[in-house]
């Protein structure tokens, strides 16, 4: 099981390359390996810029993506590529849960627990417990394998998508000074208030409602540890926004708490990829300019 | 059956919109309606740049996918839109073969004949000829209807890739005037001379190789009707490309009949969507470049 106090080298295996394209005159590369963290095979992608080389490492930003998603939608969806390989960073696109056949998944054959649903957190109730450590995974496990693996350096950054933008989010907020910034397009802002939100983090985390605000971004500003400025972006079309995002609440909890935030309202635009891939360069751009700082 | 004679508005029922996304400022569309060329319902997609209106109209590039592909690969996958918006044009991505309960597949199961692999000919051939009216779709139908329904002009261009390459090359040589340009990403080049091209033209059009010229771009160039200028990007690391693309004898045969070619050989580029994601900006300009003399 989870090793977290053991060097890297010791306990993961080997990472297989799956996938390599050419792409803007860098590589988008996919690969698998055994995560000790998840206790199954995972699968993450890479974009690495023109130039990269062991004599002149870059930067990498860590994509985390939504529900129902693996570590290719962004790398298909998003046309970050072209941003990357201006701006000189790596990209590294991890999946959004364990994944295998001993990995346990909704019951119900639903869409936003399970398989596909990790939440970036660390579950602490059965079945889940052993393999969605997403949390640990996403922060501990996954940046020492890529800079050992690739031509980059240690700073990062960290964005991401609907539950990608909540981990981006949370990951963050915990984190003090591991993420040179952060960014979230239409982040899930305060799970433990809405009953989807609810739903997911009970059945990962337990029933006490204390466990939840460990795992929630509004919580996390309110609680104050980590002043790091907030950028996010949001569609004023996004069906999702009134039920399950609710950036009004993250909006109030940093006026209220004086936690720098940038909400940026898009309007016209909805929660798809085409909302992503539209403002992507300008998230690409945000980050390129303080990890080289 | 097909009346191509007929007036568009008397042979085509509603046109109906399947999906809008927000993209780059202008919409990204999606839309179904029942093909009298193709006897089936067709789909396609339409991205209107920022700023399109009646009083203010775009010229359209029309995009031809490869096989296996749908209407929507390109639009999620090519990156386009953000081109698109910048220089002012519509892009129109038709599906690639008929679709429907009532049109016959490979009997074989394969991915390169029938559904998904029309190779834009009007087939002659049972049982291909009902509906295998690619050509005269996107020649015929589908540009009226688009300069019907969306506020587009009809100064027109086509591009496309691989089988869709293919497409947009002999459909601008056998079309003098039509298309303003031309371009194409690593196209099937000289499908009667290769064996999986001899396969498909021989099943849509009969076993007389002299039908099979009218749709080789080789062949077509060499009868010299237009001298439209053909820009063709080719990735050098396509597993396709010597055996079913085969750009050296399109470099040949334009060498040997002064047809002005621009082909574009990309060091360690592939066949895949990431490759035409690394130039599809290039060709955009190119397009718009001329659509707007």
């Amino acid at each position: 099981m989870k090793k977290l106090g053991d060097p890297v080298e010791k306990t993961v295996g080997p990472v297989e390359k799956i996938g390599n394209n050419k792409c803007f005159g860098g590589f988008q590369q996919r690969f698998r390996y055994a995560s000790p963290t998840l206790s199954s095979t995972t699968t993450f992608s890479i974009y690495l810029p023109p130039g990269a080389s062991a004599d002149a490492p870059v930067p990498v930003i860590y994509w985390l993506s939504g529900l129902t998603c693996t570590d290719e939608n962004f790398v298909i969806k998003a046309g970050a590529q072209r941003y990357a390989a201006e701006h000189g960073v790596a990209i590294v696109a991890p999946d959004t849960s364990p994944r295998g056949d001993n990995v346990p998944g909704d019951p119900d054959g639903g869409w936003d627990i399970g398989l596909g649903a990790g939440y970036y957190v660390d579950a602490t109730q059965e079945p889940w417990r052993q393999h969605y450590q997403m949390y640990s995974f996403i922060v501990r496990e996954l940046p020492p394998i890529i800079e050992r693996e690739f031509p980059v350096t240690d700073k990062k950054a960290v964005m991401g998508h609907s539950m990608g933008g909540h981990g981006a989010l949370t990951i963050a907020l915990k984190n003090p000074g591991a993420y040179s910034s952060v960014s979230a397009f239409a982040p899930i802002c305060a799970p433990s208030q809405t009953a989807r939100g609810q739903k997911a983090l009970g059945l990962y985390l337990g029933d006490d409602p204390a466990a939840w605000q460990e795992y929630d971004t509004c919580a996390l500003v309110a609680a104050g540890k980590n002043k790091i400025p907030l950028l996010v972006e949001q569609g004023s079309a996004d069906d999702f926004m009134a039920e399950r995002l609710q950036p009004e609440k993250l909006q109030q909890v940093c006026a209220q708490h004086q936690h720098p935030l940038n909400l940026r309202m898009r309007d016209g635009y909805d929660h798809s990829y085409f909302f992503v891939a539209s403002f992507i360069g300008e998230h690409v751009a945000y980050h390129a300019g303080l990890l080289n700082d």
